[in-house]
């Protein structure tokens, strides 16, 4: 399946934390920086997203915003 | 000022290419990766976006997907 | 590549609305449903959606919001 | 009241898991579809949403993908 | 139809800008604040929006992100 | 930090409820208007979001709709 998804980055899963119904992935993509992923529970379940495992961020364009100092 | 989201990312910008209402951003963030952003013209405009300046990526947590090969 | 993402439905695109940086695709979902989306025209470059092509419907449940009359 | 988001579907809830701030609400849309829905367990209260209600799914343009095979 | 998103605040249509296929419509909400949207020609066109006319702007919480100085 | 999303509104934070991994957080903007967000509990912790205390609400445009009466 190829997505319409402007950014996909590959990493690495550095934690998976599971809450009552939504956990926090946090995905190292190399460079020193890690993503933060809020996703439900059923998604980790489903995907057998665990610390250590190999994933791909994927973030729309339109939910990506610009900083400057 | 300092935001909630989880992921702010420095980088530069490697592209502004501006529609009609709505711009795309493209953004180095090192490691050979490029992050899409799809903001207002207003935005690019107000904050001086251009091509080879700095700017910082940011991206809500609950924005972000996780996919697995 | 599996995703996330907790809807994905699979659909026949009928119409491809091209903007200066921004296209609306309609995806017939069967049942008389029609789902719109908003995406990248360079999304739609790539992935090659035309009118009259099979296309998945990619939602994540956090961006899904539930109305009562 | 009518709302700028263009997708808006009618189904049936089928399943409401509450956590300790955010419920999963599942929605049948029909042909076999069911959509899952993150929301406040606040709204889940105030809408009165149950198991085997009427509910409208609704979804902004912007946050629908497009993934094809 | 009422909805599941937090936030629903009354204002009046200061500004309609179309693009291509992407409009920003400006909303002012009293005490001096004025609000953005970005939606799709077609729902500025479908719900009969135009500078002057009464508005409410909607925004689910889970797109609602906090910052402090 | 200046940052794209065009909606940033000053307030006082009037209630933070912390789930198990996600926090609602209560903002008054003045006028009478409360705006709800749904940010992550570790946000909350690293900006140190209590009640009392002085606050920014920022809303991407793309993530506002418009509903008429």
């Amino acid at each position: 399946m190829r997505i319409s998804a402007r950014n996909q980055i590959k990493g690495t899963v550095v934690e998976v934390r599971k809450g009552a119904t939504t956990s926090h992935v946090r995905v190292d993509i190399g460079g020193g920086q890690i993503i933060t992923s809020s996703i439900t529970n059923e998604a980790v379940d489903d995907l057998g997203i665990k610390t250590g495992g190999k994933a791909i961020v994927v973030i729309k364009a339109s939910d990506v915003m610009i900083a400057v100092d």
